[in-house]
């Protein structure tokens, strides 16, 4: 299965990946969920949200077993960040054949869409929309760095953006959703275990920072006359992760878009996005507060503007006991639990339906990169753990 | 004449110019100067840089007077910065015939290319190639954002991007240089004097900036495990301010480039562009000295690695008192003297050619911006000036 997802949307000089939603990179790699289906005679559907879905059973029977992940990336992302959970699926799936395992509950497995955010801003789109955590409306007003709006988007994918929205009959014919993914950190490795399960996502969000100046020329501008809008921003990256230290949580600039963005040019507008995590909400928004006030003094200093809009926020989410309990006793042995800083479609969907995680060995940590890793041997444990638990949740 | 050329290359948002290189609003603008160039019934041409030339009288005659400036913009840049002194020089030609005038010299108008270096980062590539001071096999090596060449560009503009080089016999036939160009900054408006004459331009340069550390999960990897380059980027920014506060000089980092640039993935690579100039070398070399000397101070801290590469350098150029004097008795009266922070083509060609620069009062100094402005009395007067230079200079 690897062979043929591995090349799609892979940049030839980062050797990162660029599957952002609905481009041509994600048409492929839909294209290849389809074809897996197919091969497994699977019953193909997407939903009104675009989100792909590939049964083993009635698709409209109830208390069906989910599992999935996604197959988007971040700019330059790695390999195994969201495809790891659905190729996971289709495997887990061959091994429960080959066990000869008789399922008493629909299984399927899903492909959420745009679960980074990479090309919107806005993470776990597809999720959101189906659990109606996202209007029709708000994602209709979405527009990536092009200017291209996400209806514009869908249409050229063709998808029909005017059918999105939320989706409870779907979900609530699920009766379990479990979601394996490639650790974003190094907390299994330090406790030698191949396979984790999930304890809670932090608290997250995202902040838009628009430090609006005067674009002036570079050479010929006395810097008494500048509303340089660049000097605020550095003084907010600075705060930024001097807050998150004093917090223990943590915050990054990780994006920034300047105008004119000239060698020669002052600035008009420097927009910088935060994005910041903590394991509580009140660490969170600590940090929050703390480094909008340091972006105000900066910018009031240099006579710059500035507007800080929340682009997204997920508070708090803690996978219920039930699951977890019970994916732990069919896992049995002593399974790590973690907490992550990472959002997920579990996440997401954990507000309506029962959900759990399940997370393969990451030894270096890195992620959303294109050095991120696991090994195969953990690779294969994360299989056999996924087909344990759906043969234990959907062979009863 | 206006009329048309206003609307090309203008972004509908910001209201500024995106004339780049070799692109199609390069092309329009080309386009009018050669209709310009033909309604008057001047000699078109273009040099084997690609830099357009119009004639009144013999190309190959000697002892040429040639005014002009460049069409190509800044990332939203405002209409009169090289465009103004182009429409003035046809302006002033066709008030030199209006008065009678009759001409002993040949006169050129010419439109030189790329010199803002908006696309490639090297300004002033039309003037540098034909004086010599950029050789081929460098401009070869150009490459804009998108990673297309030079040499690309120029094909598919329709130039042959192997007949490039130095063109001595050509400047050899020029015997004056005349650029009329928007002041920069506020000097004139601060004398009362629509008109000034130049004196010198300040040595300047553009240093890009590499901090090279490590992509990673904004929202995992703890701060301890993190190679940020966005933080020595910070520092730096602040750096390049203060040291120019300290030296009297100017610096400005106006234009960034982030990989992958992802709202939730911590940076591999920020490049940041320094822009620097002062009035003399030693300033300059002060200013440069430390901003490197803070930003290998801030990347080694974080554990990120930095490149600095020189992009550009001119030194200071003094353009030739003779020629200078000759237009301040041509033009009579008090007229202001002043340096600028902003390099021109008259500055590049001042090392083969004897040189000189009028500038026109910018009440506001702002420049490189949709809200640079020039009045049309102001404009009006600086026709008629570059008219009376050019009737005393060629029709002697």
């Amino acid at each position: 299965m690897w062979a043929e997802l591995a090349p799609i949307g892979r940049h030839p000089g980062t050797g990162g990946y660029r599957r952002y939603a609905w481009t041509g990179a994600d048409a492929d790699c839909r294209t290849w969920f389809q074809e897996q289906a197919e091969a497994r005679g699977l019953t193909y559907e997407t939903d009104r949200n675009g989100n792909q879905w590939a049964w083993l059973g009635d698709p409209l029977g109830s208390d069906a077993v989910v599992t999935g992940s996604h197959l988007d990336s971040v700019p330059d992302g790695g390999a195994f960040d969201g495809p790891l959970g659905v190729v996971s699926s289709f495997a887990a799936l061959d091994e429960l054949r080959h066990r000869g395992a008789r399922f008493t509950r629909p299984l399927a497995i899903a492909n959420f869409g745009d679960e980074e955010g990479a090309r919107f801003g806005l993470a776990c789109v597809g999720s959101r929309l189906a659990a109606g955590q996202l209007t029709r409306e708000a994602a209709h007003r979405l527009r990536d760095g092009e200017g291209v709006s996400l209806p514009q988007a869908m249409e050229n994918a063709g998808y029909d953006p005017d059918a999105i929205g939320p989706d409870p009959e779907r979900l609530a014919r699920i009766g379990a959703f479990v979601e394996l993914h490639v650790e974003q950190g190094r907390a299994l490795d330090l406790t030698g275990h191949p396979v984790g399960l999930a304890s809670a996502i932090w608290p997250h969000g995202r902040w838009r920072y628009d430090f609006a100046g005067e674009g002036n020329h570079a050479g010929t501008t006395r810097l008494a006359d500048r509303r340089d809008p660049m000097l605020p921003y550095a003084e907010t990256v600075l705060a930024a992760r001097r807050e998150a230290e004093l917090a223990g949580a943590v915050a990054t600039f990780g994006k920034v878009a300047v105008e004119p963005n000239g060698v020669n040019a002052i600035p008009s507008l420097v927009r910088g996005w935060l994005d910041s995590r903590a394991a509580d909400q009140s660490a969170l928004d600590t940090v929050v507060a703390a480094v909008e006030a340091a972006a105000r003094e900066a910018a009031d200093r240099q006579g710059v503007d500035l507007t800080v809009v929340r682009e997204s926020f997920t508070p708090v989410v803690e996978f219920g006991h039930a699951l977890r309990d019970e994916l732990a006793k069919l896992l049995g042995g002593e399974l790590p639990v973690l907490g992550t800083g990472a959002g997920h479609d579990a996440g997401i969907l954990s507000a309506s339906v029962p959900t759990a995680m399940l997370f393969v060995r990451n030894p270096t940590g890195v992620s959303h990169s294109p050095a991120e890793h696991a090994g195969e041997d953990d690779c294969q444990a994360g299989v056999r753990a996924l087909a344990d638990v759906l043969e234990g949740l959907a062979c009863r």
